[in-house]
């Protein structure tokens, strides 16, 4: 048995494609980096490169599946050409800057019978799978959620994280909601938020959002 | 070939129950009206009538299909319950009262091989069906929806309505929403939204609110 890698495009080549998608991809058997998509940044040495997504299916190799790392705000746009082209789909996170561009998505990809892979890298981290494992026996009574995440460590320089759906402080925001939904036993249902914007003058404090408790279910 | 009706129940005996859903279910052969369930009114001459869903459940008829007529923010709640009973659900509109609530209960359909229906009634007035078909061979280059109802008329003494969770005017708004995403060719994607309140000392403008025009999709 013999079984032939995936042949994987990236789409943006920003910070995290280079610092996680393009390693993770050269070093697992399971992938081929077939290509790489940027209008703004450089391809890798080796591997062709395209200034968008239409070049890439007009004049580039074959591909099975594409990843998208771009800014959210592009994601919808791309998917649905990749979709339309056959093509498997890996969502950066957050999939789409809206839950209507995914509900789409997700019809768009099941008609075309192709997978549409929405990641959460949280959900990866070392402390996740036994969290998940030690709460499955227990009831959980109420959850808190502190999250502290420095965007000068994770998006230097990224203008588009502070823009029109790039998500702001809810770009990190979401790696925690996003732990919680997988190691919390029961669903997650949104009662109310508060979302605090620090009013100090030189903006020290980190912004804060809340949610409140959701609400008992069984 | 015979075909036994489905015995259903009716949660929630209020306004639309009474008007639309008791003549509809009466007048049906495929339906057996089998049971209501209300807290608050009566039932009907002659149909085993109950004060909750548990005591349906409990001590009621055995039924193969709820349709969860309440106000919205008891929805999710009635539709856990009627799916963890293994019955069919079908939910007035709004389905929930948010999002979050829906797709947990898709989850939960599926898992327990349940049929969950979303009834949207306004899909199925007259002109609903020419104007997708005729919709259908067009391009769509920009649509505007003016939705005129009367909460007076449709919705008498019922306070509900107005309370959170209620929806207000996005009561009547959803119906405007159920037909544009009916009959327009393409998915409808949120882009901004305003909700506009009125100032006369009266209140005598009706509320507002306004979708942007969807963005061009392909």
């Amino acid at each position: 048995l013999s079984i032939l890698p995936i042949r994987i495009a990236l789409i943006g080549m920003g910070k995290i494609a280079r610092d996680q998608h393009v390693p993770a991809a050269l070093g697992n058997a399971a992938f081929a980096l077939a290509a790489s998509v940027s209008p703004h940044h450089e391809g890798l040495p080796g591997v062709p490169h395209y200034a968008s997504i239409d070049a890439l299916f007009a004049e580039g190799p074959a591909v099975d599946a594409l990843a998208l790392c771009t800014p959210p705000q592009q994601r919808y746009d791309l998917a649905v050409q990749a979709i339309a082209h056959g093509a498997h789909v890996f969502l950066e996170k957050p999939p789409c800057a809206t839950l209507g561009e995914i509900a789409a998505l997700e019809c768009q990809a099941a008609a075309a019978g192709v997978t549409l892979f929405a990641s959460w890298h949280s959900r990866y981290a070392a402390g996740v799978a036994p969290a998940r494992a030690w709460l499955a026996e227990r009831e959980v009574r109420s959850a808190r959620i502190v999250w502290r995440e420095d965007v000068r460590v994770w998006h230097p320089g990224q203008a588009w994280i502070w823009e029109p759906g790039g998500f702001g402080v809810f770009d990190p925001g979401i790696n925690a909601l996003s732990i919680a939904t997988h190691i919390l036993p029961r669903p997650i249902l949104l009662a109310d938020a508060c979302l605090n914007f620090p009013r100090t003058a030189r903006r020290r404090s980190p912004p804060s959002w809340r949610c409140a408790t959701p609400r008992a279910r069984r």
